[in-house]
Parts: structure tokens; sequence; C-alpha cells
């Protein structure tokens, strides 16, 4: 009978948690020394656990399973947000750790290759998904020769100060590599709010990110009288209560929108604003929705202008990110455990975050499984999970990695 | 008759805008360099218009009459704005100039007293009114020790740069200095509108300048549905739109109100703000207006809270600055000349900016007149006003002061 070590789990997050600790969070950037101590600790516990493991090219700590193939890859990423919680990403990972011990010590798993994998840098200290991206096989060399994070540090510099310039790059094996799991701290308050334990991820939502400028007049706020103003703050104000009730109209409950920044220019008291920016996110799990979303906002920008007074343009973007859904199969495997070890406690839900699952489910068929969050806060030193659904979560997605294998290797689930 | 002379006035204006000249505008600051020498400048065209002049101990050049009182004192300032426009300011020395010019090269008039003050600092660059305050009474030497400009540099240091430090301080003379005026540029866009060359000032607005900070709960902008969000940025937008229908009952024309600067915590793409800071000022000609507004502000922030997902609350506020009336006859003596010299061609209208005749006029009847601004723009290097409505503000300005001097003296008005 397959069982997971609760006390070694919990002992292995807590040590994890020792690098970078902040008070009660963590700051652990990618590739700084407490970032590579806490990924040498790790190879270790995974070359401990019988996988012969290495630290790549970019950073990624991969851990092989000496089985052969088909293999589950279980992953996610030990480095943190500036301001960090202890769960996000190195929950996944110490999950990987432990489901490739507990497959190795139960005797009709112990044949399973189960791979496990911190990749680098999933929250862009440098660049966004970089382990995963290098693992998949995207070209992120042109990344390492510009990306540098907030201090300036160039991305190829902090390599080789980790002495890692000269390492191969692990890559992805299409024929070993037959399925991946990223369990997950969910950084929303849904299964809380629900009273559920377990999520079942059916999609990773996509994103849009853009930049709208309003242009109207800078002027004199004493001098000024209301009705000749072009004001571009409060042409930007109104610009958004439009936007909202556009937006309303489209949403479905898990459809969300953000004005995350307003930079009004001057920006002082006493001058009518003649520029302001707005920085706009929106995100959902359908990628028709986000299209109707940009039409409507697209209709918005068209109306506002041709009423005349403050004109508006979007002038930046970043590459839109679609919707990644989860693979239903694998679904299906954790979906099945779950009903099975918290009978009426999960719930199927998308994932509003980003998360290297998105980078690897284009080539490899891929799943999430999310544990509840205190109040759903994530980003955040205070962010914290109880232990009873850390142990939960891993004991379901150890039964759903056996239950995949087994169905990998073209046996019946148990 | 008297006479001024357009050419003198125009090249002296010319003069004067060489110093600091940045394109088309001027960037003369309080006690730099540039400043001093239009100082120095302007102190030796006061000498030889016949005035005893001095720097003083805070940097007001000040040029007195020879002859004996009851004195009108014109004045206004020649320091600018960081980016500042060539007129705002100097246009009233330079009429204060041509003015006692004027007087003195008419049989007439030539026994009359006009005494000529270039303000320091009524922008602010150190401290708003320097000048003013000082010759008026006003405890300044606090100022002097603590105030600094934006690279830091203490106001005091800036006058022993200057050497000015040891210098008398020119005071008001109650027996001599009988009225005050200060001819200005409008600054704002209400004479071009209605096709008029003069305004006489009725009152300066009073003014209000506080801080609100809005309170929520900042959370991960792709997790968190918009159902349990709670947005400090969005808070911000809805109280606008109820704020700006509150006002608007409560306004008239001359109302003005306006959001010059808002800031969202942490200000990123990704995260719900979890506080908002919102600059608020406004400005009327009437003291009761002023706290109807404050009322209504007040109560919307109470109702606000009431609601409870976000609260708000005035995190700083300046002290209020109430409403100054010009004094009723000066006005009478101004729009007298104006109707003599450009019939139908004035208006009567408060000024929505702040001027030194504020700080004057709680101790020396005071007036002021504006010609129009091209396209209403101030504080901007374009800013600009027609060369006629330049030299027939002057010839207003003049006669007013002709008409003003005649009635100190017990004339009646020619």
């Amino acid at each position: 009978m397959l069982k997971i070590d609760p006390d070694r789990l919990l002992n292995d997050l807590g040590h994890l948690r020792t690098f970078g600790a902040t008070g009660p969070g963590v700051v652990r950037l990618s590739l700084s020394p407490v970032d590579m101590d806490a990924r040498r600790w790790l190879a270790g516990r995974l070359n401990d656990a019988g996988l012969s493991t290495t630290i790549d090219g970019v950073g990624t700590v991969f851990g092989r399973s000496r089985n052969a193939g088909p293999a589950l890859l279980i992953g996610s990423h030990t480095d943190t947000q500036p301001t960090g919680g202890w769960l996000d990403g190195a929950l996944g990972v110490i999950y990987g750790l432990e489901i490739a011990r507990a497959l190795a010590e139960c005797e009709e798993t112990r044949h399973f290759a189960v791979d496990v994998a911190s990749w680098i840098d999933e929250e862009g200290t440098f660049s966004g998904f970089l382990g995963s991206r290098s693992f998949v096989g995207e070209r992120v060399d042109e990344a390492i020769g510009s990306a540098r994070n907030r201090e300036g540090v160039l991305l190829s510099d902090a390599l080789k100060q980790a002495g890692l310039a000269e390492a191969p790059r692990v890559r992805l094996e299409k024929a070993r590599h037959k399925a991946y799991m990223e369990p997950h701290i969910e950084q929303g308050g849904r299964l809380e709010a629900h009273g559920k334990s377990i999520g079942v991820v059916t999609t990773i939502v996509g994103i849009r990110e853009l930049k709208l400028r309003f242009i109207g007049q800078r002027n004199h706020a004493g001098t000024t009288p209301m009705s000749i103003r072009r004001d571009a703050g409060a042409a930007l104000v109104a610009f958004i209560a439009r936007m909202d009730e556009a937006f309303r109209q489209l949403a479905d409950a898990d459809t969300v929108w953000t004005v995350g920044r307003i930079d009004l220019d001057p920006g002082s008291f006493s001058v009518v604003p003649g520029a302001a920016d707005m920085y706009l996110q929106f995100r959902d799990a359908s990628a028709g929705r986000l299209r109707a979303m940009e039409t409507a906002l697209a209709a918005l920008i068209r109306d506002f202008n041709a009423e005349g007074k403050v004109s508006v343009a979007m002038t930046d973007s970043e590459p839109p990110e679609e919707p990644v859904m989860m693979d239903a199969a694998l679904q299906a495997h954790i979906a099945g455990a779950a009903e099975a070890l918290a009978p009426g406690q999960w719930e199927r839900m998308p994932s509003g975050a980003s998360h290297d699952a998105q980078v690897i489910a284009h080539h490899v068929p891929a799943c999430m499984l999310f544990v509840p969050s205190i109040g759903g806060v994530s980003h955040d030193f205070i962010e914290d999970t109880a232990d009873a659904h850390i142990v939960l979560g891993c004991e379901v997605a150890a039964q759903a990695a056996a239950d995949i294998l087994r169905h990998l290797a073209g046996q019946s689930p148990r």
C-alpha cells in the first residue's frame, strides 16, 4: 500500500523554508546565494531518494529516476517572489520528492519512474518560466544575454556567479516524459470559501496586459473652469466606470480585471492632468471571452475618442497569454484520488495564476492540483496552508501519480 | 496727458525674458544666479526711472519713489516656476516700472509716488510668498532657517550665497502705502473665451488641499474573484464619481476641483491595490461654498465607510486658504480706466490662482488687473499674451494708477 510520510514531508518543507527565511516568509530570489544553497540541499535530498540529480545550465534542479520510463514528471519552483511565502512553488517540489520516495518504498510501485524538477525563475526575477522554457526547447539564450534582475545584474553573469554557465541544460525526453504534474497552493480564497480541501485545475487562465494613455490638456487647476477642461485624469476615471460596466456584461464568476496602477501627469495638487496612464490586466479561462473583452475595450476606446475632449490609446501591451487546458485524463486521475481520499471535499477550478505547467502543457499532457491558501493570501510573507491540507494534498497527489503511472504502463488503475 | 511708452515696455519685458531664457519659456528660480542677475538688472532700471532701489534681506527688489506719499505700491514677481513662462509675474513688475516712468514724465502726475516691488519667491521654490509675507511683517525667520528648494539647498544658505543675508528687509510703511495694485496675466482662458481684453479681479479664490487614503486588501490579481476583492483603487474611482456629483450640486460656474494625483499601492499589473491615495484640491471665491464642499466631502467619507468594504480617511491637508476680496473702490478705478480705454472689452472675474495680493490685501487695500493668456496657458514655456493686450493692460493700469493716486491725494478723478 502506497503511503507518504507526513513528518518527512513537513520536515523537508520546513527545512527548505530556512533558506532565506524572513519572519514567517521567505526571500529566495532566483540564483541568489541563498537560492543556490537551497538548490544544493534539494539536489542532495533527491540524490538520497535515489534519483540521479543535477543542477543544469540555467539553474533547474532535476532529479531523474533510475527506473526506465514512461515517467511522470513532477515539478514546480523553489525560488520565490521578492517578498515571498514559504509554500509558493516549494510545495510542489517537495511533494515530488516525497512521492518519489513513497513510490520507491512500496513494492507495487517501486519500478515506476518519477522525475522531479525545481524549475528556475518561474517568478521572473530575471526571465519568467526560464527553467521550463529551456526544458521544452524554447530558445532562451537571448534572455540569458539580456535579462537583468532589479539590481541590474545580467542573467548570464548570475549564472556564471552560480558556477552554472558551463553546465549542460536538461531537456524534455519525449519518449520518457509522458505526463507532467504540478501540485501548488491555490493562491486564492475559493477552496477556503467553499470549504474544500483539493482543487483539480481545469485550465490555466489566459492574460491580457496593456497600458492605456489618456491625453488631454495640462492646465492651471485654479484658473481653468471645469467647463473647458480637458482633464486626462477625470477622463481615465470615467473610462474605468464604462469599462467595468462593459466587462461585467461579459464576465462569468471567474473573470477578473484589475487596474493596478494609475499615473497622472504631472501629478500635483495644482495642475489639471494633461496625460494619464492606466495599467490594465484581465484574465479568463476562455480564449473566446478574452477576445470578446478585447473587442469591447476597442469599442470603448473608439467611442471615447469620438467624443473628442480627451483622447485615449493603447500605448503598450504584453504578448497575449492564451488559456491552457489541463489534460482531461490526468484531471480524472487527480479527481479519482481526491474522491477516494477526501470524498466531496474537492472541486474543479481554473488557475487564476500562471505556472510552469502552462509552458510544459504544450509539449506533454499536464495537470495541476491545488491545496487551500489560508485567507487566499500568497506572494506575501504571511502566506500559509494548514498542515492537514499539506499532508492530504500530498496523499492525493501520490495516489494520482501512482494511478497515472499504472495507466502509462498499460495497467488498469487499482 | 499720461502716456506709457509701448516700445520701452515691450523692450524691458523682452530684456527680462533673456535671463534664464529656455526656448520660448524661462527658468529663473528664486535666488538662482540667473534670478539674481535679473534682480540686479531690474534694480538698475528702477534706479534709472528715479526710484531709490534696494534688493532686501529676503531678495525682494524694492524701488521707492523719491516723492512723498500717499504712495501706490505696484508689484508682482520676477522669479518663475521650474518650467515657467515669460510673463507670469514679470508683466506686473515691468508694468510698475513703466507706470512709474510714465507718471514721472507727465506734468500733472510727476509728484505722485509709485513704489515698485518684485516680491521674492511667490512661486514657492523655497517658501511661497516669502517676499510679500516679509513685507507685511509676518514671521519668516523660521522658513528661512528650514525651507529648502528641490535640490535640498537651505533658504538661509541661498540668501548667503546671493550676498543678501545681512541686508535689511523692506517693510510696509502704513502711513505711506495706501493702495496695492498687482497687474498679472490671467493664467486661464476666460477672457479669451469671452473676447475680452481686461479682467478686473473681484476676489482671489480660497483653496482647500487634502489627501484621502483608501485602505482595502492587497491581493493576487489572478486568483482573487471580483466578488471578494477589497480593491482600494476601484473604491477610489467610485468615490470620485460620487464626489463629482456632490460638488456639481454645490458649484457655480467658477467653482473648480481637481484630482491631481492618484497613487495605487503597490502599483503593478498583477496586484489588486491594497491602498490608494488621492490628492484633491478645490477652489472657490465664496468662503461659504468652500465650507459646504468640505461638509459634503465629510458626508461622503462617512457614507463610504459605513458601506464597509474599503475604508477612506483624510490623511493630510494644507491649512485652508480663505478667499480674499479685492478692494471695491480700487476695482472701480480699474473698471473706470478699462471702460474709458477699451469700452465693453473688460469684465469682472475672480482670480483662480494665488498671488502676492492675497497676502498684502490683509494690510493694504489691494486690487488686481488681468490681461488675457493665449489659450489660457501658464506655468508652461509656451505661455504668451498678444503685444496689443500687453500694451492695453499697461495703459489701463497706468490710468487706474493715476486715478487712484488722485483719489488718495484728495483730488477727484480726471
